[in-house]
Formats: structure tokens, sequence, C-alpha cells
């Protein structure tokens, strides 16, 4: 059993939209990513997702509104909200989700991590 | 949907060892809690808990060794293992664990909270 410091891991890598596992507790997993940039838009029709941002100005759109999350600040997006993460200047989150989650969800392509690394 | 922000929910409450409700996703939640003290050893038989420190610096004392946890840094217990929470100084710490989780495990006593409050 060991301690994660998230700095730590953050250290480990530095690209940007790929999802490292650092750690697992009833059937969910812990990542940290950083990004930057816009991503897809896309929804996860079975998981909830939470965003935790660690570092950075995070803007989560969805359909009807634009989320600003700062550092020590979360939001969960429930499973079927379609939901796009923009980044201007890089921002390091930490995730939780199941196991069974893919970054995408229904939106597959380039951007689809399929094997994620654990830190 | 709304964001959360930490440390306006912190704000809401002084108590100690009575974690809030913040947040929920996949049948887990996530809770905040202020520690200041000793808690009691107990264990949960059949879930793991996440310890993340927000501010302060947690004692995780287990049977086998003591980890120390600053800011920024996680512990999963995981479920069978008996762990002692110490916080010398106040400690804010955010958890994640089922909802069925009891504070206390299988060690119910003065400090067993049955009714968390959502916040």
């Amino acid at each position: 059993m060991n301690k994660v410091n998230l700095q730590q891991k953050f250290s480990l890598f530095a690209e940007h939209w790929t999802p490292k596992i650092v750690g697992e507790l009833n059937g969910q997993l812990v990542k940290l990513a950083r990004l930057k940039g816009e991503f897809v838009w896309h929804k996860h029709d079975h998981e909830d997702e939470m965003f935790y941002v660690v570092e950075g100005i995070l803007k989560m759109e969805l359909r009807d509104q634009t989320i600003l999350l700062h550092p020590n600040e979360f939001l969960i997006v429930p499973k079927g909200v379609e939901h796009k993460p923009v980044a201007d200047e890089e921002v390091l989150v930490m995730l939780f989700e199941p196991a069974s989650t893919l970054n995408t969800g229904d939106t597959e392509g380039e951007l689809t991590q399929r094997e994620l690394e654990i830190l």
C-alpha cells in the first residue's frame, strides 16, 4: 500500500489527453491527465465521470452551458450527458470513473485511448 | 449539474469526524471531512476507501506502518485493512467510498455517523 503524490505522478509524463491510471478502488479508477486544447464532444452512456482540477482552468462545455473549473473544484458529469473539455492553457486533472470508461465515450476516433498506462 | 468548490463546502461546517456528502457517482460518494485528534482503529470488510488530503498532514496508522499524507496526496486503504487516521493538527480530507460505507467500519461507537448531511 503506497500513497500517491499527484505532482510526482504528473512529472512522469508530458503528453496531453492520455489519462494514466494512478489508483483503483471498488471497480473505479483514479486517473491523471494533462489537457490542452479542445477535446471532442462525447458522452458515456453508462458511466458518471468526475473531473477534479489540480492546476489550471478547465472549461467544460455542455450543450446548454459552459462551466469553468478552477483548482480544487470538481464536476460530476452524469452518464448520458454530452460534454467537451476545453483547456486554453494546460490543465492538470484527476478523474474518477469506472474501469470500463473509454475516454472518448461514444465518439471513437484519433483521440481514443484503449490501453491506459499505469503509473 | 453544479460544480463543487472544496473551500466553499468546507466553510459550511466546523465539526470534526463528521463526513459530509458533496457528490455521488456510480454508487460511490464523495465526502468532505475535517479531522482532528485520533480516530478509532477500524476496517471496512467490503469497501476500499480513498483519503485525499486537501489541507494539513494526515497520519494514517496501519498495523505494520504509518503513512504521512500531505496536501495533494492520497491513499487507498483496501477493504479489510485496519487503519486509524490521526490528525495532530486539523486536516481537511476528501473521501471516496461506496454509499454503503460506515465511517467507523466494523467498530461502531460514539464516533459512528449513520445519517450523513448532504452539502
